[in-house]
């Protein structure tokens, strides 16, 4: 069976709105060959993101939730992980970069903690893990602002209700509510925080779970070379690249603080501008863009990216398609995530 | 029938553990009259609280919702209604005083927004509605930061997911995504934030929703004095008290800043000290208390109110059953409250 149909898409780019009107011929043998194609370079995402060492237990992610929630351990007692993961904005802050405790500027963009423990962590990889990004959030001058894991166990400590959390959550361990058990809690919690999408329904192998257009676009994001570093169960995440490997990022993202990525961490030249590739998972759900937020919409962030990553000048039609598709990678967000726990009462001495 | 019962409660006050033993002595007719005594006094919560000017529709409150929790209106865009009003903490942010935005001191303890619009909106009653509570907090130096509502209007119209939902709000308004509209949406779904506890179902005819505990508290309620400022469907809300009757609050509190109350607001002297009589629903999870949140636990809460203002040094046994009593105010939290939306994306360009 032969069709073809209009695709008419109106998107902004800055402040003026682009009529693109792209024509799509599709092929039914085109459709199982896209699919084929798209299963060698992508996979759904798994359950959830549990692994031998980090398990996922029922009363482990309870308490992870519970904590995730709970702006007692900051040091002023007003920020909890939920300021820049906010449920209702799919897990950012919609910032262009994060604001942290008393007001404390974070030099670039939240990314989202929805499927974060199958991604590098943060944008220049100086997280092992999730469970490791807690630990060192709890003592960030700019997420949390206490000066050491102490301070933090012991506001801990002023909240009664969490001694039986701890407990059932780490039965074997005789002293169980440490810092390090807060991150394993946390830890489990953003390991179930999987976010299914069309995408994946797509991959399972329903073809029409993707419309005409997000198809189109699926195939000019695999022939435009997108793929080469957006793949896997993430569509990205998984790698480092440079950001501006054709041209300085700068010059079409308008930054105007240069941030020299990995550099800075590992102090290797050939790390210079290097960025962990974003997982696009969400991405249509999590503007503004890059690592420093300088882009405020998907459209533009494509444009950008095929410039700077590829040397490609795309037509207004083939972003379109390309947004389509990317559009597909919104999942469905967890009940966990918008379901929010009630805390344990007890009220707190913030420090000033 | 006659029963008698041992009834024995833990509750720490300050640093030390009271074991606390009351023997209530429980008789069938004892149980009825306290009822009657009971229904006199108090109201179950209403399904809702709409009014004719303020009515409730399922848009308004959809709407309303999602302006709640979207933190993109305030000048940095990282503060939302929800960061004093947290879901996990029964709208509270569980502070002493809150921090509002770029870390600015509120001078008062944040009151939960639940069944907020059955009473007298903030401390000092310097509020009519929730609607003009939502008009100040958008303009507010402390909660907000904007300079005026336009400001907040135009940032309202970067996030152009809202049209709809506004136009759908407010079908007949030819230009609906003003201020005045976002307080009417915040106003209506805060409308609809009841919490129907145990008590509500005991005021309904079921005596045993009420523990033996809670109803010889709910006893000692009543004939202590305590309702005679806290009554009425909010179990308090609805006055004007002077807080201090007996003795100068802070000689009990402890508090160092001594906050005028009312008088503030009105300049008649009979006002010095006069706040408004907070609702004691919920009271049990929205520590600290009083309104600069100077005592940390309830039944030091109780103890101190019965000193102050009754002139009345209750026994541990008697704080124990009172408490038990508040405790059964707590409510069942509205899926609106916990369960949180889906905003429009959209980034926005937060002022410095």
């Amino acid at each position: 069976m032969k069709s073809s149909m209009a695709n008419v898409c109106l998107f902004a780019v800055g402040s003026t709105s682009v009529l693109a009107i792209s024509v799509v011929a599709t092929l039914a043998e085109d459709d199982a060959d896209l699919l084929k194609r798209a299963r060698e370079l992508f996979e759904p995402l798994p359950k959830d993101m549990a692994t031998l060492e980090s398990p996922v237990s029922k009363e482990r992610v309870d308490l992870g939730q519970q904590l995730f929630f709970d702006p007692r351990l900051t040091v002023d007692g007003n920020m909890s992980c939920v300021n820049c993961h906010q449920p209702a904005l799919y897990g950012t802050d919609a910032l262009p970069t994060s604001i942290g405790v008393k007001g404390r500027a974070d030099p670039r963009n939240a990314p989202t903690n929805l499927n974060a423990a199958l991604n590098i962590i943060h944008w220049r990889g100086d997280r092992e893990s999730v469970e490791e990004q807690v630990i060192k959030a709890l003592i960030s001058p700019i997420t949390s602002g206490q000066p050491d894991l102490k301070a933090v166990e012991d506001r801990l400590g002023c909240i009664s209700g969490y001694a039986p959390l701890f407990k059932a959550a780490f039965a074997d361990d005789p002293n169980p509510m440490t810092a390090q058990n807060i991150a394993k809690a946390i830890g489990a919690y953003e390991r179930t925080l999987v976010t299914p999408s069309p995408f994946d329904r797509y991959l399972k192998g329903k073809s029409d779970a993707l419309s005409a257009t997000a198809r189109a676009g699926l195939k000019k994001f695999i022939n435009t070379g997108c793929v080469m570093c957006h793949s896997g169960v993430g569509v990205g995440g998984g790698m480092y690249q440079k950001f501006g490997l054709v041209e300085d990022y700068w010059l079409a993202t308008g930054s105007t603080n240069i941030d020299k990525g990995r550099f800075d961490v590992t102090k290797d030249p050939t790390d210079l501008y290097v960025f962990r590739v974003p997982s696009l998972r969400n991405v249509a759900m999590t503007a503004p863009y890059f690592h420093d937020g300088s882009v405020p919409t998907l459209p533009e962030a494509v444009r950008v990216m095929a410039r700077v990553q590829l040397g490609v000048t795309l037509r207004d039609a083939d972003i379109c398609d390309i947004v389509a598709f990317l559009e597909s990678l919104t999942g469905e967000l967890p009940a966990k995530f918008t379901t929010v726990p009630t805390l344990p009462s007890g009220s707190i001495v913030p420090k000033q």
